[in-house]
């Protein structure tokens, strides 16, 4: 029995660490051993590009330099952790992946392709997730949720032309690989809710 | 008149600084300016991954990720310094570009094909170079060279095996692109004779 590799999306406040958590706890009590992880960061080579990218002295780059950046820490990331977990028969529960690099650097259409051709070359089609799961916020209610957190500095709070960029790019992402996106929209869901909608998602994997 | 993109390659020791300074003068004989560059580095994030990617203290990464910081670092060198001075009409002489990370990172077929396609994906067309030289040496050449540099501990110092690597990189990347690859055998050459060999190869660029 090999594992199976489950993503959460989702602008920052939509809920994924909670659904993620959530997650995990139910493939606990049917008796498997899922790994939580997130991106960037977990490896030390992502804890390295997650630092440069975060960091707030640095000059601009080119988002395709950004993307560049992030595939890097992805490629680490799948063969130290995901893969291994993965073939040792566990469940991999990460936080954020490709769609994101879709979504946030993919600031143009010709990003955007740029973003999902270097996902094909960088992530082999067998270490591609079994499900994406994307929880879908409507732009206005995004900015409602980042200017209402505490990170009210985030990428999120860029206002409402940038939310909407967002939810393109993983609209795209979705249209792109619909075989294993679901588009969970939680903008009026309370977390049992959205949960109640994952697990329909994702159920028939584990049958 | 726009400039053009010509770019050194070759082992340590090749000697691709003096024929790229050369060329330099050669070019400022004939009232032409161009810009000497080298990658990685030159620019602020070249100089971030290229800290990155030699910190001795780092951990093994991927080929694969290797590569990607290295396109990374290409991608922002393009931007930043090599478009706007061949549409300002200066010539850009660039010592490695693409090919090293065939010859470095390609360790297999496979990561070569890789990396290729990622130069496909990086580098546009229109920014691709006019004229690649590869100093060519023969891997007994060029590891009686790197041992006796002063960098000894250096990559080329590895043996036999990785120079052989390496020249079959340079070989793959001249064997993709024919028609703007040229390869100069140097082992024999003093610089006057290399320098010459390199002149025949672009001259018909610049009449």
């Amino acid at each position: 029995m090999s594992g199976k590799f489950l993503v959460f999306e989702g602008m920052d406040g939509s809920g994924k660490t909670t659904q993620a958590q959530r997650l995990v706890a139910w493939l606990e009590s049917r008796g498997r051993h899922p790994l939580h992880i997130r991106e960037p960061g977990t490896t030390p080579a992502g804890e390295r590009f997650r630092n440069l990218l975060l960091d707030p002295t640095r000059e601009a780059w080119d988002p395709a330099t950004e993307a560049l950046l992030f595939f890097a820490s992805r490629r680490e990331l799948l063969l130290q952790e995901i893969r291994p977990a993965i073939e040792d028969g566990r469940d991999v529960v990460c936080e954020r992946f490709t769609p994101s690099t879709v979504a946030y650097q993919g600031t143009s259409p010709e990003l955007a392709t740029f973003v999902l051709a270097l996902d094909r070359l960088v992530v082999p089609n067998d270490m591609q997730p079994d499900q994406v799961l994307i929880l879908d916020l409507e732009p206005e209610e995004a900015l409602r949720r980042a200017t209402s957190r505490s990170e009210a500095d985030s990428f999120e709070a860029r206002g409402l032309p940038f939310q909407a960029q967002v939810q393109n790019g993983y609209h795209r992402y979705a249209k792109e690989r619909p075989e294993s996106t679901t588009v969970i929209p939680v903008g009026d869901c309370n977390p049992d809710e959205a949960e109640a909608l994952v697990l329909d998602a994702i159920t028939h994997l584990f049958t």
